[in-house]
């Protein structure tokens, strides 16, 4: 298990690598679907690896709640428990407790917090979030984190950064599995000096991947990069780096020109239940009335299985009827769309053709 | 086109044979999953084909009022709009005007209603419910029909097969397709004189199939077979039957053992949708708590995507998390239960065994 980069842009610094997990090989960069409750909405696994989708995350706070972690040891992991046999990463569960969870007291020990679902009472530490990790079997999981809300103070994050230190040292001192990597997280908001002090404290604890958390809540796309900037010469080379929650295609494009190796977001499945698609010159809402009587595919450039089958007109008469088959094709088209310019990036990285694909994808998407 | 008979029951007179469409030649018996919307609701047309659906139906009163017949014939007819290339059978939006439709006035000419949808006023009569179903393009059309409700008197019952009568003789003048079968439809609600008037009435005009409606609408399953039973020696032995609206899997091996070649229900869709499913031993709800640590599949015996990958727990978790992929996989599952179902008398039937079939799976399913 271990990383390696097979290519660099020497441009920009974009990297192709391989991500060799217990669960086969994943080449970066990377784009990774969002399967919160232990399945990718409106999705199946067949689907799912028939647009190339190479590794799926599953939520370890939904998951902890609903079915339970000890459940889906028993069912055999999560791997076996959803039906699929490629690899997973986890996040810790930091995320939605600061954002999802109820009544929330934090202490350097841990948050106490109330569920979402029924409010009952729970107690999350970094220990617990490695244990219920190592039970749900990832292959890649996350060390728990505070993530700080955008805007916030320099003080305030400061603060977050160091519990995040601390429990990232725990989180590796809990870890009992060999079959599982496990990635620190680099916070410090739009603070670049606190980000850097972060990036290098974790590096000193020697983690096979770094991930960069609260980025994509709230910040401009100008200081989302100019944090990925500056990390980016101080993150080692050798290792994968995760951007967390990101997946506009722009953003993803600009992400791997700074060096970022792997992405997750729920914008293509949630944008795609909403009926939102992306397409090669931007983005399409498939419930306009002037897509009634248009015949042609969602995008015309795009050899997905809803745009080699079907039309706009289709989709939004489904749409309209409020049937799930919108959905899903919708679904199924916006990951494709993800995937796709995420391998395709990789291959021009490969053939040093990377600034020019990136250009060329950017003037037609957002012109 | 036309229809052949190629094996009969000795014992029971249930029949194999084949259907000529102009999209192809459908096995009888068949089950046809429904598409009320121009979709079978929750799946994908390359997955019916993979369960082995080799026809489906699509309501014309529905198609008529959300798109539009006239969208779908610029769409290049219903086969095309929706990505369908084998048989599809419309119905003539009878059943729905007279079930769905509100402050509905009929009279000889034909039925006045307003849209469930909104309040819209429509006007129905026989020639323009061939007019629909013609510009939608399907492979076997349905005479516009009244159909009444259970329980009524002999007397409103004799009304309704007279203006069905009536009603067909105008459907068959206004027809113009020569690609579309147009079935006859056999009413007269339990009054076994009228079905059997009805039947004759109707033979006389010649139709290429006859379906027997304004069953499984409230009255008992003795009370259908008996029906069954009388009009199986009057009906003409080359031309197809089919029972609309039945789908219950008793109901099937006994209408097929009564010499009927086609039925449609929306049952396994709905029940998928709801979480319900049928298995060799009788039903499952698959939100039931004792399903909660069971990891087998849906049906041991069953051989679908969903028993083939999943278990009764992780499905159980999809519902109760409210996740789409739940309902895909019950509706999944109940469509290739009884499509294997109606093939399994099929070859039954072939091989000359098809009343132990018939024991034999009755036995198991409501034992």
């Amino acid at each position: 298990m271990g990383f390696r980069v097979v290519a660099e842009c020497p441009v920009t610094g974009a990297r192709a690598g391989e991500l060799t997990t217990a669960h086969g090989v994943v080449k970066t960069p990377v784009f990774m679907p969002v399967g919160t409750q232990a399945t990718v909405k409106a999705m199946a696994p067949f689907e799912l690896k028939a647009l190339g989708a190479q590794i799926i995350l599953g939520n370890t706070y939904h998951l902890f709640l609903r079915p339970g972690e000890e459940l889906v040891e028993r069912a055999g992991g999560l791997h076996r428990f959803m039906g699929w046999d490629r690899p997973i990463l986890t996040d810790s569960g930091g995320f939605q407790v600061f954002s999802l969870a109820e009544l929330r007291t934090l202490s350097d020990e841990g948050v106490v917090f109330r569920s979402h679902l029924d409010g009952s009472r729970h107690v999350m530490t970094p220990e617990r979030a490695v244990r219920i990790q190592e039970r749900l079997g990832s292959d890649i999981a996350m060390c728990f984190d505070e993530c700080v809300k955008y805007p916030t103070t320099y003080e305030y994050s400061m603060g977050a950064v160091k519990r995040t230190l601390a429990w990232a040292r725990r989180c590796l001192a809990a870890k009992t599995r060999d079959d599982q990597l496990l990635f620190g997280i680099v916070q410090g908001s739009v603070f670049e000096d606190q980000r850097i002090a972060c990036a290098e404290a974790l590096m000193e604890m020697d983690f096979p991947g770094y991930s960069i958390g609260g980025l994509s809540v709230g910040e401009s796309h100008q200081e989302m990069y100019r944090i990925l900037d500056c990390l980016k010469g101080v993150l080692p080379k050798g290792k994968p780096r995760y951007l967390m929650g990101v997946g506009h295609p722009s953003n993803l494009l600009e992400g791997i020109a700074r060096g970022v190796d792997m992405f997750d977001c729920v914008l293509p499945t949630r944008n795609g239940r909403n009926g939102t698609v992306f397409t090669s010159r931007g983005r399409l809402n498939v419930k306009n009335l002037s897509l009634a009587e248009d015949f042609t595919p969602l995008d015309p450039d795009c050899t997905c299985y809803a745009c080699r089958n079907f039309s706009r007109a289709y989709i939004r008469h489904l749409y309209k009827a409020g049937e799930i088959l919108a959905m899903r094709l919708c679904t199924w088209h916006n990951l494709h769309f993800l995937i796709s310019l995420v391998e395709g990036a990789r291959r021009a990285i490969l053939e040093g053709t990377f600034p020019e694909y990136r250009e060329r994808f950017l003037r037609t998407f957002e012109g």
